[in-house]
């Protein structure tokens, strides 16, 4: 019997909650899912199967994976499956109950680095779910995206649908790290339609939203610059300073002029430079990023930002390198999968609120996987579930109610068997 | 029996090289002085009673401090002196042979924070008793150091000599953070003659130093940027941005003119920030070092660079913190000390070049001691043994020739009869 | 006989064109329209009696002046008018026609710091009434506004209307200098209705914009940073770097950062430091501008930008001094009058599009004179004229076609005398 | 009669110092002096034939020149040797008196561009001989010295030595612009022994100094960064901004690394960029100075700062121009010269002082004279004589007593003796 056989939605996203893992190290989260949807029937694509392993973007160091992988095998994830998975996070899970179109639904399954509050005014704490990892926390309710996920798998056990389900668990949301590399994938060519979910986003639940769009395209870059040391005493004048060189690009990073066609964004929030006092410093590290309104306006900052790193090392003799951490782009929902998630909400018990299309505010790597199903000529909508979330998303309190996993399983559901109708 | 008692000074180097302790936290290594003087019928002042507590520079958190205690303890630290010591680390040790004046001797006793090689070429590693801990090293010489001060209480055991010797075991030389609190304690009060002692130095073995002096002053500063954090998409605006405060720090630190009176140096070595790339920086910290050829120097570039950190963290709206890490101040030596020093060489054994007095190149903070003695009228040198370090000192490869402790041991026990007789 | 007596609009403008006159130095201008609209029989209110004199904003110096008001009698200023104008240019003309409403017209008066083309490929060259000032240029059509003010005042000779018209001619547009001034009079206390025009903005002549509104608010600030000299060589650290504050301040300037609630701007146009280069910088200039998409997004990059400076100078221990050069606000037009404006353009010959409300790009200190009637309760709008201008306004080929005088004149006339009837 | 012919040296020094004249505009100056060294029967090399054309630095438009050369004819130059002289100042002057070595001597006589104190606490102003030009004057003693050079060519009128004497009165030498060209003629090729001299350097009238020495290096650097405009609030993204590109490069310049072998100095003295406050700036302008106290240091600091001119440059995606403004080396003077000099000061009436070789404080392109005497095997000094100046050099009191003149006529002409009969 699988491990999550018995449990109901909420106890399966508590289980994860007390569980969290960051991008790339979500092992148990997939080897679990991989369990119980194997179980009911589904193929199953793991790993390097699921994502295109050569485009994950900010992937940890290998060793920081390998402890990853051998705590979820401590904390009870299955071994047969995480065999399977091997040393990269990720599942894509398909299954055919009739001749109709292939509905596509996308959920993430990552944590994020930050603790969570153990205080009594946090309810995860005050009920014995709250993570067991300092540093860790779903803090972003991509647990109860996971929960959400194979309760939609279970909504179809009894009578299935005219059509192909395929979902979608997506490792490293995160940082728009883990959506380019699944897009990529050959799992995405014969999708018709595509549905992406959020829970929360400060919104009561029984609130549905057809669509997100048109979220801020973002990129995260990391910068490393390699300099020379030298005693800043008896010799200054041998080294290459890699921290002037760094210091030099963020004045001008934050001055990267104002564009007329819109929002643009820029901000370094990481620096790492470790030398003793007495030390010309030899490495100093950055990460940086850039947003823009559109795809143009990300690019037309990425292209100056990285003028700007190119030429702050030239200045002070230092070498440099940068990768890209991460990155979104934007996209607009189809007005026909929209209008069909409103029509679906409308029968889903709980549901108090319907609301058409609205801007997201923040960044999303779904965005990826939407841009090509519709490329390939298929349709998506990024639903928003309202989960009365009494914090912030990110923030020590956040937590969300769990009477909107059923609803959000609901509106999936009916959606799916809507879309199989229409398209 | 003394852990020490049978030990040779090379035996007793080099299981202080085995187990190094940074400054503040030499416990192991002032618990085995401790032992070894005290049977010896010094009296001793150790920890609290040994330093000015209020003054100390650069302290450990309060855990570190406990751990590295603890670990003394775990690698045979004496229990009986360990509880003498408490929290805080230093030892001056005092014995009356005669009437005469009273001559202080200045060891220091600190590891450094840097791994030590280990690889055959490298004879500790080669010989078995290179740092047993990652990232701490004897690569300076201080174990060297307190195996020369324990060999010069023995020199006397048996003869004496006509007056009080006083043997300061100095900790935290390492960032200038243990002189000045030691300095400002009364043992220094009626020593009429001090000596200081280094090893190496790239001086071979035989030559020695009638004394080094006139380095540079210099002063640590820590600083820390406090702002607020904002979402750096969705409210820049809102922050206040702790990392552009550093930013405009750092290059305007550099920037701070040159003096017409003589060197100045400034260098930034360490930086750091950790928030997320989309989080607009709250907190940013970094260590600052500044010199000058004397004070006077050392002042102004320590003023300029408080005005530099004061502005950028009010042009940004930041708070800031500035804590002293360490410092040094420059000296001069006694000519009759130094000459004193140079015919006692000529009578020891091992001694093949006597030089005379020389500028010492880096900074050094037994300076606190020697000027406070020569402000009471008394006289002070500060001596250098060759050593044949076959790398340069704070590398991974440094070492001495154990031949120069007993040179070292013999140079002062002359120097302090004669300087007995000659005040 | 006055000299504009027998002359078109096109004279008028033409002869205007061939003698600009920048702001603050409009003489001969105000002196012309004075002497035209005193033969018509208004009420004039001239120079200090026009514009509150101490907010006045960027004003040249004396001498500056002086040689302007000189040049102007050579010029041909009538002597009793450029008399009674003192020191201050500008002038509000009042005339009282019946016991209706008051209306107020607002056109401005001043040219640009620029040379005009002198090729055949310019029509104001290549007919004869090109600038005859190096360095001064209506290059913005003001010398069109000036003009249609005159036919304005002709347009009521013959029939008047039931209310009383109040032409205000503001000097000193260009930089957001005279709006402000000529705001804070009791001129503009009873104006029950006020109508602002632009010609051109890239319109085709025949083409009538209803009301221009929600301008960028701006503001200029000249700044001085005042240091110490040193030489640079035998004594850099006795300067005190008027270049080093002005450099740290305009690097951070442009990292003030993006703001949540729309479009803000920053640029420095102009800097000035005049030392030998062996000497420490004692004094540095610069020319600052910030804009914001209303009033609020403006003062958070003016507060922003004084902070900058205020700690720029503090860092290298300099003095500064900051003066305001020039500022405009933003401001929405009433729709009622917007209507009517578009009404009256119906009957206007010439006319051949009407467009509504429209945003108007750049910035415009006649929001400061909508604003102080809006809040007296009167109601405004900022009409725009077609005039086909073959090359952007501020450039050397810019002109507009005359065509536009008189449905700018008409367009008005008809706008008053409906308003008349409605208020 | 040549217009000097019956002056003393004091008259000739004040009629020089009343008409002074900058670099490479010394048009009145050098033709005086060559009427007065023809009628003595010197071979003259004037103008292109006295420096290399296209060696010279820091050369005023061509405007600026041909006015300077209209004033002087204006001010009472000789026309037959303003022909003679062309577009270029300076001279070499050269008489062959016996078979002995060529002995030569340079003085230079070029002004300073700052205006003269007029009131009575300073004499020129009181006794009348003060600067006629606005912004000239004679602040550092070169009117002295061109007398001085009259007054050596003189000395050898009535009995001559065994040798040839060349006198060189060099062009520019405020900023280090005419020594290199002039050292890169033959006429240096045959000079046995050079003498240079200078007035005042703060000793009193009746001291000599044999040789001074050893003076910084520099480098005066012109710098112009070309981008693109753009309107600020338009468009700031379409400039390419020149100013942040200066600014960055301002900050980083001051920020290069003290060097361990001696004092490297830099500044920036000029900046300038002339745009309106809302356009992105297009073009920008600085002026810096760079030094060593050799001429491998001054090499660092220059290869430095080119290379963070460049890198600014680029980071802000701006065009930029480099070129020279002038430059100094260093030098050694012959022990040799010192000592002859200093006998010779023993027989001369009014020398009550004499001292030995000194450092240099200050910069002095004689060095690039010296430096090719000596490297052709010939010997030099640079002389001091003392002459009382009751104001710093470069300062708008600054004076010296003429009383001085013969003094330094004398010291040379005994020196040139001395070294006729020595080398």
């Amino acid at each position: 019997m699988t491990k999550f056989a018995d449990e109901t939605l909420t106890e399966i996203r508590r289980d994860l909650h007390r569980h969290p893992e960051e991008g790339w190290k979500e092992f148990r989260t997939t080897a679990l899912v991989a369990e119980e949807l194997d179980e009911r029937g589904f193929d199953l694509a793991l790993g390097s199967d699921a994502v295109t392993v050569e485009e994950r973007l900010g992937v940890p160091a290998a060793d920081e994976i390998a402890a990853a992988r051998e705590r979820a095998k401590r904390e009870g994830a299955p071994e047969e499956y995480l065999d399977r998975i091997g040393d990269v996070t990720g599942l894509v899970a398909e299954k055919r109950y009739g001749d109709g179109p292939t509905i596509g639904v996308r959920v993430d399954m990552d944590a994020l680095a930050r603790s969570e509050a153990s205080d009594d005014d946090h309810r995860p704490a005050r009920e014995g779910f709250a993570s067991t990892h300092p540093n860790e926390m779903h803090a972003c309710g991509h647990d109860g995206h996971t929960a959400v996920g194979i309760g939609i798998a279970r909504a179809f056990d009894a009578e299935g649908f005219d059509g192909t389900l395929k979902l979608f668990f997506q490792p490293a949301e995160e940082g728009g790290r883990g959506g380019k590399p699944m897009s990529e994938t050959t799992h995405v060519d014969d999708v018709d339609a595509l549905l992406a979910l959020h829970l929360g986003l400060d919104e009561e639940t029984g609130t549905v939203v057809g669509g997100y769009d048109r979220p801020l395209s973002n990129a995260k870059l990391d910068v490393t610059f390699e300099g020379e040391p030298a005693h800043a005493g008896g010799a200054p004048n041998e080294g290459r300073n890699a921290l002037q060189a760094m210091t030099t690009a963020i004045q001008n990073l934050y001055a990267i002029p104002r564009h007329a066609d819109g929002k643009t964004r820029i901000n370094v929030g990481q620096v790492h430079a470790d030398n003793a006092q007495n030390v010309i410093c030899e490495e100093a590290q950055m990460r940086v990023e850039v947003r823009g309104e559109d795809a143009d306006l990300n690019d037309y900052m990425m292209q100056k930002a990285e003028r700007v790193v190119e030429h702050a090392a030239g200045m002070h003799d230092v070498a440099y390198e940068t990768s890209l951490y991460g990155m979104t782009t934007t996209f607009e929902n189809d007005g026909f999968v929209v209008e069909t998630v409103m029509d679906a909400a409308e029968t889903v018990e709980g549901v108090t609120q319907i609301c058409g299309r609205s801007p997201f505010g923040g960044s999303e790597d779904a965005s990826f996987l939407i841009r090509r199903v519709q490329e390939n000529g298929g349709v998506a909508s990024y639903i928003g579930i309202g989960a009365s979330n009494p914090a912030g998303h990110h923030t020590a309190y956040f937590d969300i109610d769990e009477a909107a996993l059923d609803i959000a399983v609901g509106v999936v559901e009916e959606a799916v068997r809507r879309l199989a109708v229409r398209l």
